[in-house]
């Protein structure tokens, strides 16, 4: 039995008059490669997102085809080749309008900051593209150490800290790279993260953040600052989630701000 | 030492011009009343993120607020006392602005299509208020059934069918009851689903289900044309997420539509 | 058509000679009822799951009559009632063994050191009984505070601290209170954490933090110490996982010792 | 200022005379190669833990050692090559016991049954290495297709149908390939699962999937049955969670049996 005898459901009218915005496969993990800043080719896990809109007289998309593409692009994810992922969606499945979204954890290596041990930190990142606009949307997540300057003030030792989880989101048109990110963030806390610390190390580090404390939103100010000054940023959004230690919730705080959409 | 000797840090001027969005508490877990359809009330347990806007010139809003708050309101959580809630965050956190946001399961008592018998089925609930719009937003999850129409089309007997989550937001000012939200979505499925089924039951759930194939794409459809139709509703998203049971990820397909904002 | 038309497929002879250990419900979410110490009710949300063995020559159990024993024991769970569950679950589905977990968060109302405000701080539990032994497991996560001996004794100033979680396990006959677990777990930390806190306890909960530094060692070894000391306890197992605020991992210890079991 | 004048807080004598069984780190995430059963490395991204056991008279143990053994082996992550990883870690750390366990997602390259497209699966597997023992624990996660015998028997058309999780340990000294569990689940199921299906292929999965309908206890049985046959075996442990498309929770098997321990 060959393939066109099988009655194509999908393509059958419907009639309710109703277009979907999004139809498409949700929550898939692929290996996939993405580009970093020094040149390099970096191997991760990703979760995919791929949609197209469905015109009212269409019944179904034709969900194999999201896979087939994916395939094809697997290989070399970055901030600029996703316009050419969302074309060739828009061509395979007819659809006026594509989007394409991927989350995945991307790994730098770190020096600690005396002993220059190094290691890697894993910072997850999200990429979202869509035919409709002409940019992209990337959002990294920035693990940091915030120390709380009303407890440093009021206290006469000590002083509570915590990790805290910077997100920043921006949308851009122009190639950005997750590392430039990644460093707003880090120099927006009282202390970057490391995965290996020698003694002199862990010294270097606590008395480094009790000097700079910082609240939630003294850290989303400081950041949105440097997002103001980096180029090409037209939109960013920086929240922080700080996972306090005296509590069992964690304290929030956001910016939003256009520059240039 | 009495509270007044130590230094309020929080109300200090800040330099930056920066005004922040929202600040506040994320994710605290709190014990909570909701109101339900048929007159009683339900005992939950809910996530809960409140934040408020931050003038540029203060440094730091007051994170203990927000929990002595939530203690004032947690026994009555309903979608119009939400306002109450927004209006008294505004006065204590001297703020322009509030936002509340509280997610938890609600259980409703199902009987099952033919024996009768009774069980409780989870939906998760998320209702959201914001004093700068006069609207709320109510989210539930349903889950349900879908069978694949094309599957059984093309099929000599039996047909591949699994579990989708329904994800409805509304946006109204009157009261809409998560009741009726989730006759729409188990009304726009395959199947709606229970915690209990004899043997009699799961005969007559499995005939009507294959009766009544449904793509991911009818799925959504059927719920928007029922939203349209649905009394209060001013916007609304409707996303059906299809668990597939023959690939390792869903099948998705959203409608958003405003209707009188 | 009756019930008694249909055919019971669970019921046919099996002969693969295989007996099953464990059949049954898994992750269904349900309010249930639980006692607390102070006397009253708590009512909170579970997620259970209730197994029976198969013996080798049935081929399956009847998954609905899980559901109607939960419908049955919801609004009265303790550690003394799960026997009496167990047995009517053998009885019921007709098994040698029976088996009931059930996980839910479970909340104590706090006063903030110095101010004595109040509020309601979230404990996970986890309560498994099993027919073939005569004791049962409670499981209790405690959020606390740890503060760093290392890094304050090399720093100038300050010490890296932040929130963990201390998982006590224990297994008894007798009842045992949530409560004498959660206190076990509060007193073998830097400090114990509090969902309000105004600036004097802030102040207070720092400078305590800093006078007792804990490595997660410390911290295990301190509650192992009073679970040794404690009345009815046959078994457990204590567990710090300390999310490092240097780090983006977590630091752990874990002690397990046998009493009298 | 050296290292070596920082005071070594973690040798101090700890007189409390309780050994620690496990101290360590936790949930670090780290970019692993891990060797395939086609000869090949296979770059993924895992979870790792790694503890030693800590004796009575040492306070507490050195975090960034872990890290650096970490760096050492993961480019070469295998089931024979975990033993020379915990013999490093007794040395390094100077401890009696050492144990190691790594999570991480890993891909198989399948063919669609009828059209032969080829597109990638993800299997979640689990790695645990512990000096005390001679083997190894090896968990791989198979998604598969389950369909009801029950609902199919007493239905006039249709079966209900569900994603189910295989769930599958073993212990084993010697090699024992991913690929090799994975099969033993697959052919466990009503059918295997895939990430591209065609029109033809749907059709042969639907059809399959209604001719070998299988219960929970089913599936663990057969799985189990080809466990006991697999050479090298020493212990295994299958479950099967079924994800119920009439239910919103699970059903649940397990078989655990000892061959050769």
């Amino acid at each position: 039995m060959s393939r066109e005898h099988l009655k194509d459901i999908q393509s059958e009218f419907d009639e309710r008059n109703l277009p979907i915005n999004q139809v498409g496969v949700k929550d898939i993990s692929y290996p996939v490669i993405v580009l970093d800043k020094i040149g390099g080719e970096q191997h991760t896990v990703a979760k995919v997102n791929m949609y197209v809109d469905l015109p009212h007289h269409f019944r179904g998309t034709h969900m194999s085809r999201f896979i087939e593409i994916l395939n094809r692009y697997r290989t070399g994810i970055s901030t600029t080749k996703i316009r050419e992922i969302l074309r060739d969606m828009q061509t395979v499945l007819e659809a006026e309008s594509a989007f394409f979204e991927i989350t995945f954890p991307y790994f730098i290596t770190k020096s600690a900051p005396v002993s220059k041990e190094q290691a890697k930190m894993e910072y997850i990142c999200r990429l979202v593209g869509q035919s409709s606009v002409p940019y992209y949307m990337l959002e990294v997540k920035v693990p940091v150490l915030s120390l709380c300057p009303c407890s440093k003030e009021i206290s006469e030792y000590g002083a509570h800290n915590q990790r805290s989880i910077i997100t920043i989101q921006i949308k851009a048109h122009e190639k950005i790279w997750i590392e430039d990110i990644v460093a707003v963030a880090e120099q927006s806390a009282s202390s970057e993260l490391y995965s290996i610390l020698k003694r002199d190390d862990e010294k270097y580090v606590t008395e480094r953040a009790y000097e700079k404390p910082m609240f939630v939103e003294d850290m989303v100010r400081s950041a949105a600052e440097k997002l103001i000054a980096l180029d090409g940023v037209l939109w960013f959004s920086v929240e922080s989630e700080n996972m306090e230690s005296i509590h069992n919730h964690s304290a929030y705080a956001r910016i939003v701000k256009t520059l240039k959409l």
